[in-house]
């Protein structure tokens, strides 16, 4: 069975459960708590010398890193299962610039350790809360604009794509730093209608094995 | 023809240069100089709402944006022209990871946009160089270890993958800011592969119509 090296409160991992969630895929959560540096001991470096999770170990001893090419890896290896991505190649463009702007414009920029090397580098709370909150408020007026002509009530229709994967937990993101979310009424339904799922619920950092 | 807008010294254009000539695909160039502020005008806002290069603009009008939706796009175009992804599924997504680990934790985390604000937040130059240094010697270091058991002389065997394509650019920004290169030998290997065939030259930054 694959093993899903996991943090119940990452929110690249929780991208990753919500992929595996929709596919209705088995796995098996190795908990690594960043918290108390878990992720930095040997034992783990070894599968994954980048130490970030998610990190995912397929059958094989194969071990698979980053969020956004572990997602592409469930498509091509589980297709239809159902598909998270549509088949139309401008319309896969469009969902894959959708993920990218979270997962490259947004969240490694207001993640714990770039927020660390802003403590480090004499900013206070309010100075590193706003700056994860105006990150973040960025990056949604972008998704915003993406979907603003695709059919609801998910990001792109009346089925989840990878694009809803990457936005419900960036929306947990959101709120812990006090973003305004007024100016996104089309992503606010699209996280209504997948909290409303199973698959989202079974995803949801309290619903993990590590959840404290 | 399809018409990529562009800056000559945006490492994300680059990369999509790169591709599109790695594949020997026909583009215009439309420049942006994102020194003037051009990116901010009503005109390419309305094609790209968030107002980064590159865009391509295909021949009905449909506009992609994010270089790592683009480049995949490219790739589900034109799959054989050649292939930029290998066709293992596991490989493909180390391949990706590759991409991923500077298109998400590298290359946003030190942009013209992110050092703006390192600057507005009262970092001094000093700051904001070593800054921009740590996090892609970090990337850097994350990348050799990806690649430490594929073959050469490119990143992943005989031939460009999209992981050249995203490593190339980034070379340029580690030398601007003074990233230390010496523990990087298999990226530095890859590096002088590229920049010796035609399609890396055609893209470079000095090659571009708005060079200056």
């Amino acid at each position: 069975m694959m093993k899903l090296h996991s943090f119940f409160r990452s929110g690249a991992s929780y991208r990753v459960r919500i992929a595996l969630a929709l596919k209705g895929l088995a796995y098996e959560t190795v908990a690594h708590n960043l918290r108390t540096g878990e992720h930095k001991q040997p034992e783990f470096l070894r599968l994954n010398p980048q130490g970030f999770v998610p990190a995912l170990e397929l059958d094989d001893g194969t071990v698979l890193t980053q969020s956004l090419a572990i997602c592409e890896y469930l498509e091509d290896a589980f297709p239809a299962a159902p598909a998270l991505l549509p088949a139309d190649p401008a319309l896969r463009a469009r969902v894959r610039a959708f993920c990218d702007v979270i997962a490259c414009d947004t969240h490694p920029v207001q993640n714990l350790k770039v927020l660390g090397r802003l403590r480090a580098a004499g900013l206070d709370e309010a100075g590193v809360n706003g700056w994860a909150a105006k990150t973040i408020e960025d990056g949604f007026a972008a998704c915003e604009t993406l979907i603003a002509d695709q059919p609801g009530p998910f990001c792109f229709g009346d089925a989840p794509t990878l694009a809803d994967a990457f936005l419900v937990p960036q929306f947990v993101n959101a709120r812990r730093f006090g973003a305004k979310l007024d100016a996104f009424p089309r992503l606010l339904a699209a996280e209504a209608a997948c909290l409303a799922l199973p698959a989202f619920k079974a995803a949801a950092p309290e619903s993990q094995p590590d959840a404290d």
